[in-house]
């Protein structure tokens, strides 16, 4: 019988009646015919509250200490999952990260998953019943507690899915799908049918926010069949899957904007090698995190100049970390502007389509919008500009490539 | 190096602040030279709250979900308890019930420990770790989390002191120890030092509410030398202990009410065998809880009278079932009073001490207070009275044994 994994996020689990609902979604696929394992998130806020507690009570709690007390979240919520498929009429059984054997590194907080037992989920499955997982959570070799960090249940039910070979995973979530633009910046953004996981991939990576790139690739290396879809309508959403022929024909399947980057350059750095090596080690050692990089040489050849971005909410702990870094050199100038947004496209198409770069950057020409940088990659183009500008040229750029229409 | 058992119940770790006087409390401990084992009930309301939330998804859950959803209260207490004693710079790790393989029969809500694998608590004993224990909880052959029932965390502390051989077995709670009378009923009622498993398990049986009696009944198996005390003060609690020379030279130690009794008589039933096993089998099938049984002889030994008592809350359903019951039977009348009270004094030193019964009989008689039923134990007396004497009775009696005055 084919196994399908459905997972729901904290919205679609925030009170008894959206249980219920989810509840009935699990129900419904039994019917059809298939095998089904729920993973389910904590109940709305509740995570924020449990580490709000925490908070009270210590200004630097733990990381294994919170990994026990936030994993509660989701044991509460598959509890009242098997009660609310219960109450449908149905067997069900629920089971924490620990009783599966979902085995992780011991890396509190942000575990990456080793392993997972499905002998136990498997003979639940084949008794009739519907297997509600804890998402999020693991154990290590120890039997420690630990949680998976951002996307966690994402990744848990992709990370199932492929362990099963389930024939679907379905994640349902509070939109109706992965959008050619963030319907709240572009009102004629479009949902799409059909994405690749490497498009997927550079979309969440450059802003999209709807699936964490970790569960995204992991679908990708073991081919599970991604379904992102509402929680609330039983219109389908978007389907995250192999390239399949056909993909290529469009250029462009969506547009991004990070609406907040700030850009920090060095100017005058000595020309020689390692230099980069040297600012972006103790960058890194300094644990801010660097989006974009661009290194130009100039006075012929003697100097370099080299920019990074850094996502809004670092622009502080860059600065510092930057200007400390400057009194290392002789003669480097340091310069920030944090008013810039990046904008980007990704396509598989660009594989094949030329003048993808040279229409992008005509559509903002004819906006008037000045383009600061630019960066690529095999299947995208990002440019940034004024922060002020951002949406104008979401939209602009949105509407040269005919996001809006249906292909 | 000496191991302490110390249990916190929910009151004792209701919010932040709390579960950090209960930390300094396990710090102290520690500084004393102790290795310390700390048990943990949930916090406040949570497991309250826990049963609502699941009142609002089932009208019935099932108990294994019951035990998933509950046991998350602990593990959120434990989780808090380690950062409060990190916080102030001792070390200290949470283990769930789970994890230290704290195994139960599998009788979801009210499961019995079967055994403690204590070589991981040792081992971060002697590792200089405060151990926190989730109480209340554990898991069954198959990995299922069982929960305790009644009186769980109490369970879970003097089973640990048993295991652990630890010297003494601390439970803070919201009282500073067991009174000789409810101190909300009787103002001269006075802290009773030490007294004996027995006693305790009489006076807990009759209506203490201080401990669960299935925990003294594991300290009195095992020897754990048990110390009831406040949580927000250092004044000595009572030490409940093996029989100790001396203190049989009291008669009677403690006196406590059961305000809300209730008792149904069956008059007229034929005096032949099989005939109590019958009704009170019917009973238990129905599952009502029945208190004392009196039987009777009347009619030159004809017939039998026999009478018993439920607890106020069951008298409805206490009384479905007699007058259910009375109809198998030709020309059996049953009758019903509500309006009793059960008042018992308990205490070792009857076995040697006379007269017991007769002194309390007239310090009742001398407030005019009529004696409706009369029931006996080693180490107990009981008598129901009108429920409007109960509390006029109950000081009577504590006077007469003089229990206000310290021994």
């Amino acid at each position: 019988m084919p196994i399908i994994v459905q997972k729901f996020g904290g919205t679609s689990v925030a009170d008894a009646h959206r249980v219920h609902l989810a509840a009935r979604r699990a129900v419904r696929a039994k019917l059809a015919g298939k095998q089904v394992v729920l993973v389910v998130s904590a109940m709305g806020d509740t995570t924020d509250r449990l580490v709000e507690l925490a908070g009270q009570v210590s200004r630097r709690p733990a990381k294994r200490e919170l990994d026990v007390l936030v994993s509660t979240g989701e044991q509460v919520s598959i509890a009242l999952m098997a009660m609310a498929i219960h109450e449908a009429g149905y067997e069900a059984v629920s089971v924490t990260g620990a009783q599966i054997g979902l085995l992780t590194d011991g890396v509190h907080t942000e575990a990456r998953i080793r392993s997972i037992d499905t002998a136990r989920i498997r003979k639940m499955l084949d008794r009739g019943k519907i297997v509600i997982v804890a998402g999020f959570q693991g154990v290590d070799d120890n039997l420690n507690i630990t949680t998976l960090g951002r996307g966690g249940s994402d990744t848990t039910a992709v990370a199932l899915a492929a362990a099963l070979r389930a024939e679907m995973c379905e994640i349902y979530t509070d939109v109706d799908g992965v959008y050619t633009a963030d319907p709240r910046r572009v009102p004629t953004a479009r949902r799409i049918e059909a994405i690749s996981y490497e498009e997927m991939l550079e979309l969440a990576g450059l802003g999209a926010q709807v699936m964490h790139p970790r569960s995204i690739e992991i679908g990708k290396k073991y081919e599970v069949k991604i379904h992102v879809r509402s929680s609330f309508t039983d219109t389908p959403g978007t389907l995250i899957m192999n390239e399949v022929p056909g993909m290529e024909e469009v250029a462009v399947s969506g547009a991004t904007l990070k609406p907040d980057v700030g850009r920090i350059t060095f100017i005058g750095l000595p020309n020689r090698p390692g230099i980069a090596a040297e600012i972006f080690g103790q960058i890194a050692d300094r644990r801010v995190m660097v989006d974009d990089i661009i290194q130009n040489v100039t006075h012929q050849g003697q100097m370099v100049s080299v920019s990074f971005t850094v996502d809004g909410k670092d622009v502080g702990a860059a600065q510092a970390v930057a200007e400390s870094l400057a009194q290392h050199f002789t003669n480097v100038a340091v310069e920030f502007d944090f008013q810039l947004s990046r904008l980007s496209i990704v396509g598989l198409g660009m594989r094949a389509h030329s003048g993808v770069a040279a229409k992008m950057f005509k559509a903002l020409a004819d906006q008037n919008i000045n383009i600061e940088n630019v960066s690529t990659s095999e299947i995208a183009i990002s440019v940034l500009v004024r922060r002020d500008d951002g949406e104008r040229a979401l939209n602009a750029v949105h509407q040269a490539f005919e996001l809006d229409k249906s292909t």
